[in-house]
């Protein structure tokens, strides 16, 4: 299938738990509303009804026999769906989609934090996406220990509940991706307050060369 | 992975809507009960508690923008689950599985009914199986206009509620299985009294030559 008229602009978030990626989005949506931009804001798993149901069953921490290969697959179905139902139809009408985790978490959280390996998640990646890849993806940096601490308040859920390991290896994924020379990559220092991370992420928008980019 | 010790046998029923696949498989896991065969009998999509949360995003008519990407994954997920949690200890425990749909029924349902293709339902069910394949599966033949009386007393799901077409291009693809020449499936007149399906599907297992099918 062939991508259609590609006139908006995807821009993933990730990052570890904790990490502030909504507390960014929502101030960069709001900046960008303010400067006129069209803004849709979504998140994954989630982001569509189909998408939060599923995400319902990935989160819940009394599913405790979920397997690492049923995880992946309820983690691209949800993207597959949030692909096809929000962010191509967005991306057509020319709106500036910001997305709460997206494909590079599955390369992150089940290719090296359940070990499945990158190659099977690229697979089912290309078949959620079908060219749907990001134009930007900021990597919102703080290590695990640091997030866990941000996150100490509320009730922890399924992923949250995992070992240090599992984060530790999550988090390598996600530096792996900041220095791999892909430009698509840029990364945000997390332990900056909330405003200036607001302003890091205009500064990566603004080298993007892109019609609803100018003048920003 | 390599597939642990296979000491028991997965047979699998396919077919179309109301083909009497539930009924038969009680009469038959009775039947080898009460020949002292160690019986499992499983469903898809569901199975499992995951598979089950799965089942009802699959099934329920609100979700109306469900997409076939989405339902195939969701499918594969369920299944993924089912082969770890119950198939392959069960296999392991030299048990004979019956499952309600299994494999081939994503390539029925998403891969002709929903037009997805051959090649992409493959892939995604040797992901899910990695290797647990049926011994015999047993095709429950019944034309769909058939099926369709036979379902019309019950609220309709969100699979029963599709066109004719899809159910014809579904029933087709079970035909094509049955005259495959694959030894793998063998049919089921769909029509006969379930005690006569029965008696069809025990000769069936008698044809596998398998220690805990001797003197059946």
């Amino acid at each position: 299938m062939s991508d259609p008229a590609r006139r908006g602009l995807l821009i993933t978030f990730e990052g570890p738990e904790g990490s502030g990626k909504s507390t960014l989005i929502r101030g960069l949506a709001a900046r960008l509303e303010a400067l006129g931009r069209p803004v849709v804001t979504t998140r994954e798993p989630g982001g569509t009804p189909v998408g939060e149901r599923i995400r319902d069953v990935l989160l819940d921490p009394a599913l405790t026999e979920l397997r690492p290969e049923t995880e992946l697959l309820l983690m691209v179905a949800s993207r597959a769906q949030l692909v096809r139902e929000v962010v191509r139809p967005a991306l057509a009408a020319g709106r500036i989609v910001l997305c709460d985790r997206f494909a590079d978490a599955s390369v992150a959280y089940q290719g090296a934090g359940r070990e499945l390996g990158r190659r099977r998640v690229d697979a089912l990646n290309d078949f959620a996406l079908e060219g749907a890849t990001p134009d930007l993806t900021l990597l919102c940096l703080l290590p695990p220990a640091a997030g866990r601490q941000r996150c100490g308040d509320r009730d922890p859920d399924r992923l949250e509940r995992e070992t240090a390991a599992f984060h530790e290896r999550v988090y390598a994924a996600y530096l792996a991706m900041a220095v791999s020379g892909d430009p698509r990559f840029r990364t945000l220092d997390a332990t900056a307050p909330p405003a200036g991370q607001v302003e890091q992420a205009l500064a990566h928008l603004r080298g993007l060369e892109h019609d609803l980019l100018t003048g920003l």
